[in-house]
């Protein structure tokens, strides 16, 4: 790091437009050289989707003021697929960032996070990854008590590096916490969302749904993301893709098979 | 399981009209009482994807004599989302099975797999779940070696339990491998997709992609089950959703953030 600068690819799930995009791409801006491949509309709630049987557009615009920047149509995982082997070719990022998403990524939501799944694509691929969400749906939402944090977040990940194949999954609590006490290694919580949907009915007399969902934390742990979160700590929860369970797969073994 | 016939929830991501979602229905009925809520159209590479923004039909079909089916504009997870919360409400089902898929859902590609989210969403709603894949990406595929085993796993499943918030990954070698020469318990392979993009320009001269990806696997392994596939066994790998990386998480704690 001290003899060049380093190559951070940044992408996100709500699209390049988004204001938590802009504000990484600025942070990003006083460690290295940047290159954006994001999404061309938002893209909440895609998981680790990826764009088979079906084709993918990817222009380059011009709305960071002179970065290498394009919008895709495909989704997080795909802007980062494209982006190692199209758009960057032979350069390796040195670290790969996605967010700031609008919206928490906390416990079980990891799963169905764009924001993660470009990180955790990146940690497939072997780059050091971070997804950055803020617990703020608002596409307003102030982000500035975020950024002292995910200075000292990249910093580090730039000098001490991430183990390979692990993506971190960084939250930061609403502004209304700022200033906030601190950062908290954590594991996922075990929490879900209780479902429930709206039925109501179109202009023609057809059915249709809204998911709506309640957070339920069952998980009383205070070495949880959720817990660090509700007070007032960033939570950073590194992630695997593995996800054999090694313990079930212990106990399965007694199953008649044969 | 002797006094009354179980309820079994059947989902897939290749769609309502697949013929592998006939097959695990058709083997199903043979087990209990079958509810199908399944994509109305293929939903290969969705990954985790839920609806959020956006509106969700649920329409009532009847392609499978007499049973209570639906099709769902949504994704595999919203499909059981709908099942569990909207069209079973009160009652709790048995089993959740997913498939079976058009292709392979072994190694890293269980993070892409629709079919998988379907059953991994059930085991995040605490339903014992299970997801079938056929190594054979073709919609004639020969799925006919498999209906054994399925029927073998199926039984165990009901009868023994499967440990709560563990999803089964249940992959059959292609039908040229039969007879099948068992089943093995496996961890994921450390294998990746090398991805590869296909440049082509659409009838106006706007340039698009299709993205190719080679499998490539580096774990040498005799416990994974891309070893198990490659050896005509049937692999099955309990997956679990808390993707905490515990190793990570102690070494990385030397990071200087305060």
């Amino acid at each position: 790091m001290s003899f060049k600068r380093p190559l951070i690819l940044v992408s996100n799930d709500d699209g390049i437009a988004a204001p938590g995009l802009h504000h990484l791409v600025s942070l990003m801006r006083e460690f290295g050289e940047v290159v954006v491949v994001a999404p061309d509309s938002p893209q909440s709630g895609m998981g680790h989707a990826i764009t088979v049987g079906d084709t993918l557009r990817l222009e380059k615009v011009n709305i960071f003021d002179g970065l290498l920047a394009y919008e895709c149509s495909g989704t997080p995982a795909d802007c980062v697929k494209l982006a190692k082997h199209y758009v960057l070719k032979d350069r390796t990022p040195d670290l790969v960032v996605s967010g700031i998403n609008h919206g928490s990524n906390s416990s079980v939501s990891v799963l169905y996070s764009g924001t993660m799944s470009a990180a955790i694509e990146a940690a497939i691929e072997g780059l050091p990854a971070i997804g950055f969400s803020l617990c703020d749906y608002s596409h307003e939402a102030d982000f500035s008590h975020t950024f002292d944090w995910i200075r000292k977040i990249v910093r580090q990940a730039l000098e001490q590096g991430i183990p390979k194949h692990v993506a971190l999954n960084v939250n930061f609590p609403h502004s209304k916490h700022a200033p906030l006490k601190g950062i908290r290694w954590c594991r996922q919580a075990k929490a879900r969302w209780q479902e429930n949907f709206d039925e109501r009915y179109d202009p023609t007399g057809r059915r249709y749904f809204w998911l709506i969902g309640d957070f339920i934390n069952e998980d009383t742990g205070d070495d949880t993301d959720v817990w660090a979160l509700e007070h007032g700590y960033v939570s950073i929860v590194p992630c695997k893709f593995d996800m054999t369970d090694y313990d079930a797969l212990r106990s399965l073994r007694s199953w008649q098979l044969d």
